[in-house]
């Protein structure tokens, strides 16, 4: 049984590159050999035991690959291809797929409902910082990566990009609109993507970090707030002539941002959620206006498949948006102890970090 | 200059008769005389003083009455005609409004948005428990009753059925959804008809005084709930064999209240507000999945205007809904006095009183 | 290798009943013993040659049954459940089923999108006017029938009432609309009942022939025009006040029907079609308002896929509509002949015939 | 009473500069002395007598201008400000405009809905090529422009931009669709432009003028199709590889484009209508796909209203698209007759053409 290099969660603060058996698919499956990957916070989030893993679980939700073996009912594509899939991998024959609900896959339980179930890379099964990974479900998660896009250029697609715009698109931000993106780590910088993208007429984003503020102006942000250097719900406030905005995007998952992002909203606004919570939220009632005003509270996990991926690829493709600026340091996967330690403490301006086996 | 009689708010726990002059209506108004008013619930907030409004103001804002005159600017319509107008009065003409958020119209504020704006009667103008009252931007609001209906047929369509069933509107109701109904007061009695009305498969609705309970299966209620004999969300998961609701209508505005209904929502599901918090709310982490299980929160300001009125009144016309159970009493408005110290205590049984002048 | 009773279609004019061999399941598939099906107008274009299929194919795409045998990859169900399946069988994992238009599910296919590409029994692969029936993509597509209902409760639910019901769904019925369905043979019935369903202030139905009519009472229709008694156009018009309706609904296939629903619309309202035409169609300048009106033309292939099966299911099982006044015929599966015969005839009030092996 | 000049339908192929007396506003109107406005495609209808409107009657629907005189009961604006007001008045308080479907604006009528009922300047009240212009329904229509943006830049919003993204809109363009618009004239210009804005990955624009198809690219079109050099079906079927487009804008009004526009939409599109059609319409059955492809056609006449220009201002302020290149002439009001000559002949490339009083 041929071994592999995988990233492996031991125990909290131990992630370490040990060896595995390489994957052998089921009848539904296919196994990719991992050409590029990458870091993402909620990996962090299980390096730190905040998000529990069984011991032994390979991380890693960002896979970019060719297909090494397919399962025996799996048509439509070939060995050899190059792919990706998403963070989130849905059956696509669940009763919360079939209802337009692929991310709370519930494949296989009773009601076909699971909150949270269509993430499985990396949660509740093997992820893909490894140098193989098996895709349940193939035919509804692998997407060919058109020709003329790199590794990298796609690199963004199985999680973060969904994710971030999904934060545009689930609050229907629509043409004239005017959004505010809380938090501009690599969702939420692609939340002010999305939200550009969407036709919104002015985008304010809001950081603290120099480096992440400019990479802001670059995806699309008219106004960059420093919630350091000013009141953000104030300073929102006099950049929107106080009349607030029509969607605001918390993009890091705490209380604070929470609660900026509904302050900011303008009467029957939307406030579209994409942060990991670790807290009980509160509500403040004066913002919320007893109740009374029409708001909308929307919270979205990454939307996977591959008919989403095939889009992503094609905005990108199509230069509506380079997410390159995005991916600041290079590791090996031999690396990936020291990608974590980097990534993980935020250091030398990293945003994103592309792993290579 | 003509007087009236009218309720007016005096000070916390004084909402007296007394008189006033019949209003004059401007280019733009209309004023009825009132044949049949009501009420409601946010009515006893007001004479609590939980809900401040100014000394002196008539409250009320569920008239039903006939056209006594007309502003100059205004027509299609006709002194005499018999009418409705909803407790929401849009002006029509502000961005609000022009946008289709009407119920927040900011009508002469700078950005054209005000949160609870368009919620007049009884609040920022005198109110309709009067013999008189003036309609605000009359052309939008006034709406015709048709022949065959009775005044008490009527009477819930300003406020009450509006309220109620925009809780089904709003939470996107489906044919073949599950939805529970957390409160069963006159709101949340017409959120079940509304749920019902909208194609829902089951509708469990949740309560504990008997009274109510009945009505809740008369308005069409599979299930009725008594949280004071059961948990409600394990009983609602019972009912469900643990699938949850598809949309959970909270209709009181408590913490218990708005809490249980998220802990019932389906993975994907929605959580579609109707009540009147008077304290910060708390999303609790475990139910909220983090903010990863794509759930929707959407609260809802009874929808107001002609148009809405017209619809509503066509649903009872067509033998949709039978709302006549919820009118429990009757006052001349000259007792109306009495009809607060019942209705504010809840007692004998009452869920709306009909009050005439 | 077992061989089976089924209805085949041999040529134009000539579906016989004939032996074939029982299928056997590939991995993804599951093989039921029909217990109940029956026969759809689709059966009757095809038996005239007017829809072609190949000779050879079984026809019919309505199964009730019980699961004879699963194939290897299907998890979630067990030999001897009793199940029905959609018209539509999507396969959940094409590009089209991903972004929610499992209809035209082109699995396979270069793009993921086939028109018309998720209708299969009867069609592309051998339907279920047979003892047996392959079910492709089981485990998306089996519905588990709950033990309350009879096979002939649920006989509908695979086209007849998904599809009506459909009309009012892509037409957005909302509460409070005017609705007109043209048309009242059992898809129109059940757009009907849909429409009703849906929260239609006002109901009104078309046709001629007396026993339908009857029943679209039964259906929920407030009015039954006549058209061979009245223009119907004229009589809706009239009916509404000259208003028009919001929503109309065709239900036929035909230019006639298509037209009068594209008359009777209200500006801005929308055409819902669900008929099959066979013809090109022509739209009349004038009641289009040389495109100016905000005018919606939507039609809708019959939804299937398992979740939509439960959904159809847990209305019936929840009282909401009675579909069984349209079963008026009752046959052997060695009688099909003669019930194709009264059935392509449409003799003897004949809505829909029940089949039983 | 004073004069103005104004240019006047007299009878077909006849529209001449003469002399007017300067409207004075009613209680709800606003009096512009208009600083600049343009002549539409519409407008060139009614010169040829193909739109009928009566002699007599001041044409123009597209006003750049300031306050000169506000009727009595309007307030939030002040004489002297800059504004623009929408092809489309909506009086904000039909029934058509309190449910969602402003343009369509009955008031006054019986049942609050009139086809093509909110386009009133140069249609049913006197337009805006003249020297001043009345602006029914002021506080609804009055957008004032933001200093910063020149007459020129905010001139295409009344009509041809509104419109042109409306198309977009209408047709629910989402992050990465494939979208086609037929004809570039300037409001196919701006459906691209719309398309663009609305994160379309990749839009393919079609037409055959030279100029027209170089401005295509300028407004973000990613392939330009010559309909003249190549065949436009085959070739967007080529472009997309065989996919089709998920929304085809018609923006020309013949059945050419409609047909085309049909016939390249994938199963599940939609047919986003703009024209303004002069004959009754073939909808060809292979491409409806006997009306069972999940296929849409909607229509959509300008937005109008003032919260809709001061959006699609903010677009324009906030860079998002630039539509001066559209502007291609410009004439003093005094040489209108000229503009139309060159305007309805089509010379010398003009796009639109720029006159000032």
């Amino acid at each position: 049984m041929p071994k592999m290099k995988a990233a492996i969660f031991v125990e909290p603060n131990r992630i370490v590159l040990d060896e595995k058996p390489v994957p052998d698919p089921g009848p539904l499956d296919a196994v990719l050999r991992i050409t590029t990957t990458t870091i993402c916070g909620t990996d962090v989030h299980i390096l730190k035991g905040e998000y529990p893993v069984r011991p032994g679980l390979t991380v890693g939700h960002e896979p970019v690959g060719v297909i090494a073996k397919l399962g025996s009912a799996v048509s439509g594509f070939r060995e050899g291809q190059r792919v990706i899939a998403g963070a989130i991998t849905p059956s696509g024959t669940s009763e919360a797929c079939l209802c337009g609900c692929a991310s709370q896959d519930g494949a296989g339980t009773p009601h076909g409902f699971k909150a949270i179930g269509g993430w499985k890379f990396g949660n509740t099964i093997d992820g893909c910082q490894a140098e193989y990974v098996l895709v349940p479900d193939a035919v509804a998660n692998l997407a060919p990566v058109p020709d003329a896009l790199t590794d990298e250029q796609v690199l963004m697609c199985p999680d973060i990009m969904s994710t971030g715009f999904s934060g545009a698109e689930s609050g229907h931000v629509r043409i004239g609109d005017i959004v505010a993106v809380f938090a501009q780590g690599p969702i939420g910088l692609c939340a002010t993507a999305g939200a550009r993208l969407s036709g919104a007429g002015t985008v304010i984003a809001v950081d603290s970090v120099p480096a992440r503020m400019e990479v802001a102006r670059r995806m699309g942000a008219d106004h960059v707030v420093d919630f350091k250097a000013v009141d953000p719900v104030q300073e929102i406030m006099r950049l929107t002539d106080g009349r607030g905005v029509d969607v605001a995007i918390e993009a890091l998952g705490t209380q604070p941002t929470f609660e900026a992002a509904l302050r900011v909203l303008r009467p029957g606004g939307t406030l579209s959620s994409l942060g990991v919570y670790s807290k009980d939220l509160t509500i403040p009632i004066g913002p919320f206006a007893a109740g009374l005003a029409d708001l909308k509270i929307v919270t979205t996990l990454c939307p996977g498949g591959k008919e989403r991926m095939r889009r992503l690829m094609s905005v990108i493709a199509g230069g509506r948006v380079d997410l390159k600026p995005l991916v600041t340091h290079r590791f090996k996967l031999d690396d990936i102890e020291a990608a974590y330690d980097l990534f993980s403490h935020q250091r030398d301006g990293v945003l994103k970090v592309a792993i290579t086996p």
